[in-house]
């Protein structure tokens, strides 16, 4: 009882924005939504994704069921190829060859991993960067470091569209990324400091070989937490008013769930929340973001935004 | 006098190394020479480089005989191509597209910048990438930042090939890259961050947007300097030991010398170089590093090291 009181009475003095990814990723759904309405009405194509799904890993079924099912949504065409893990990488490759040269197609992803026996960057770099639609191909990262338009990967673009939505403030600002993954450390570093908004940041990429990680995460205005350690991020370790996004997702036994299951971010929300200014949940914050970023990328796919 | 026993006598006191550009660029050229020699006399083809020359600008007139003259020493062969400021963008596409399937060349050089109304971009995209030994095409950027083999630009290379011949510890320092240029600091701040040597140091990007530049640089265990104002790293700016690259050159008047004018680095040597572990001169630090590495990437080109 007491306790409860406690933290009704700290979420009143604390002044933590908590950033919503699941209402912003609803949010972008209806305006996508209402955008591929006026094309229908227009009799305009409307945005068709492809998605090449090999073998029967449970986790790439539900990633790629969770893409169809935001297709339906926002009134996307959407179309599921799928295939054994038998597949040789040679029918793997005709067939992105067949879609790469199928004009009613407009974004076509592979999802990953793939069986052993097929060379991934072989298969992501056989996709013709206009339909690169998850932004992995090496010509849409390389767009996107000398400040072309391009495809930026699900993740990072959603992290920067939080960032707009909420108007947080980045130029000037000291940006600590945690974690140098290709598909989410190094886009947010680079993001981060180009000149644009979201951007202008001083960043700082930190990762396992770092030495004083506390010392310069202290310094931090902004923190991207992508190393995928639960809880990693305390209290002690960020200064008043620092901006979290929590990018990490570990899934950890607990007694407290149905399903005895429950989701950490890199960051301890307890302690850091009511330090923060912003912060994101894990779940419901970066998370919802990235479906919604390929169906954005996938719409400017079909408008030819990026590749005229 | 005394002035002249007082920079004597510090010199014998302190005790940085001085990064000899000049001399490492011309050991790598012998390398490069024997290489080739050896290639010959296999009865093998030699490498071959072809630069584009459009125009009469002073400066890129004498950076493309530099690279001829740098070819012709080490026995590649070399090409230049020069065309008249009238010439169409299609016209130059054209020669690209055909050096492209010319199997006797093996890298090729568009000298920049190309006339306003050819879009320069457009040219370098459409130079093959496994032609591409200058390392600016959206391909050879995109797999480096991946970590993929990739050509890597002259300037970048020839930094951490200084660091490589140097022995330079890197791991775990934190790299201070002042500057986030296309051709120098974002491709540092990537390379010094990856996974390699050289590379896993913690790495902070600063740029004209940062606001507490000095204190942050003051945490630096290596400095790369690439923002082009003369001498603005000064001394009270770094701590002691410190590792200190300097690419900045800009040209002031001086009437110190016959030519009337004097090059000048980033970094104000007699300040720093006292305070330093490892510091590069200007000139005969970083500048002389430029033309091997296109000279490196040339025969990276010619044994297909890169794209098989």
């Amino acid at each position: 009882m007491f306790e409860k009181f406690f933290y009704v009475f700290i979420k009143y003095i604390v002044m933590y924005t908590l950033i919503d990814g699941k209402a912003t990723a609803a949010a972008i759904r209806r305006e996508i939504r209402e955008e591929v309405d006026y094309m229908r009405h227009s009799h305009e194509k409307v945005p068709h994704l492809a998605a090449i799904l090999v073998g029967h890993d449970g986790a790439s079924e539900t990633y790629v069921s969770g893409k169809e099912k935001a297709c339906r949504e926002v009134g996307f065409e959407s179309t599921v190829i799928r295939y054994e893990n038998t597949i040789t990488e040679e029918e793997l490759l005709e067939k992105v060859d067949q879609i790469n040269r199928d004009a009613s197609i407009d974004g076509l992803i592979v999802q990953l991993p793939l069986p052993e026996h097929i060379d991934e960057q072989k298969v992501i770099e056989s996709i013709d960067p206009k339909k690169d639609v998850d932004g992995f191909h090496p010509v849409n990262v390389g767009r996107m470091v000398i400040g072309l338009p391009a495809y930026i990967s699900a993740t990072p673009a959603g992290i920067l569209e939080l960032i707009r939505r909420y108007q947080i403030k980045t130029e000037g600002k000291h940006c600590v990324v945690i974690g140098r993954s290709n598909i989410v450390g190094k886009p947010m570093s680079i993001l981060l400091a180009r000149k644009d908004y979201p951007g202008n940041c001083t960043v700082t990429v930190c990762h396992s070989r770092t030495r004083n990680l506390k010392e310069i995460v202290r310094q931090a205005d902004i923190i991207v937490a992508a190393l995928g350690k639960a809880k990693f991020l305390t209290g002690d370790m960020v200064q008043e008013g620092v901006v979290v996004i929590d990018v990490g997702i570990t899934r950890l036994p607990s007694d407290k769930t149905k399903s005895g299951w429950k989701l950490w971010g890199d960051v301890d929300f307890e302690t850091v929340a009511p330090k923060s200014s912003f912060i994101t949940p894990v779940p419901g914050g970066v998370g919802p973001m990235t479906i919604v970023s390929l169906l954005r990328n996938t719409l400017l796919a079909a408008k030819q935004a990026i590749y005229k």
